[in-house]
């Protein structure tokens, strides 16, 4: 298995609402209004919107409901970056967990839930490198 | 907010463990024994193991235990890789839950959870394309 991640699935309960945050964040889809996922091109891979009960079907693991133990991140070029990142999450119906603050880690970050919940962390990380094509690398 | 993800974390009970099965899978992170993160460069984005005890304190939402609405997908170049990928899963102790077969959608895929339950789909899907450097494209 190479060392890479191809897709992320979440799993979400009104796929219309889903899709209208991740667009009011500045995500666009090539996705009708008519399909059942909505498939964003992230980078060298994709996130995808789709059903949470379909999801967990086709998954093949029950769904007790509420968070499963991941969090996604999206790592900012500065610190003022993260708290403008959380005000776009809150002006587009996420919830703001946790407010910008200083990091243990000696970086910058808060957190957003999108509206099904799924945390997101808005981190800078002064230890690792945003490239101009928007990857992400260890080390600074 | 760029169209991209920095970083995945996944939760671990027994950090050793999960850093074994990903190792045993062919990955590889610059980590010390003593780091309480394990990071692995994943392409152009970051995936982290943590303590699940911890990522949730630091996501700010409650652990209910379980699956939380998100799967993660491996893309392979070819449906035999597919097989491949999952033996492989079998052999590093992690759990088939479903064999790969032709799906519904003109692909071919199936599923393996790692040690904590966190499930990925491994799937073929010729409708998408694999470049060279590992990295998944909406289209053929």
């Amino acid at each position: 298995m190479e060392q890479r991640v191809s897709l992320i699935t979440l799993g979400v309960s009104d796929l219309a609402r889903a899709r209208a945050f991740y667009e009011a964040m500045g995500w666009t889809s090539g996705a009708t209004p008519a399909d059942d996922v909505v498939f964003f091109q992230a980078g060298g891979m994709v996130v995808a919107l789709w059903s949470r009960e379909q999801l967990a079907a086709d998954s093949v693991v029950q769904d007790t409901g509420g968070w499963g133990g991941i969090t996604l991140a999206y790592n900012t070029r500065s610190p003022a970056e993260v708290d403008d990142v959380l005000e776009e999450a809150r002006a587009a119906d996420g919830t703001v967990l946790r407010e910008g603050a200083d990091t243990f880690w000696g970086g910058y970050s808060g957190v957003f839930a999108d509206p099904d919940g799924h945390p997101w962390e808005v981190a800078h990380n002064p230890h690792w490198t945003i490239h101009d094509d928007g990857s992400t690398a260890l080390g600074a």
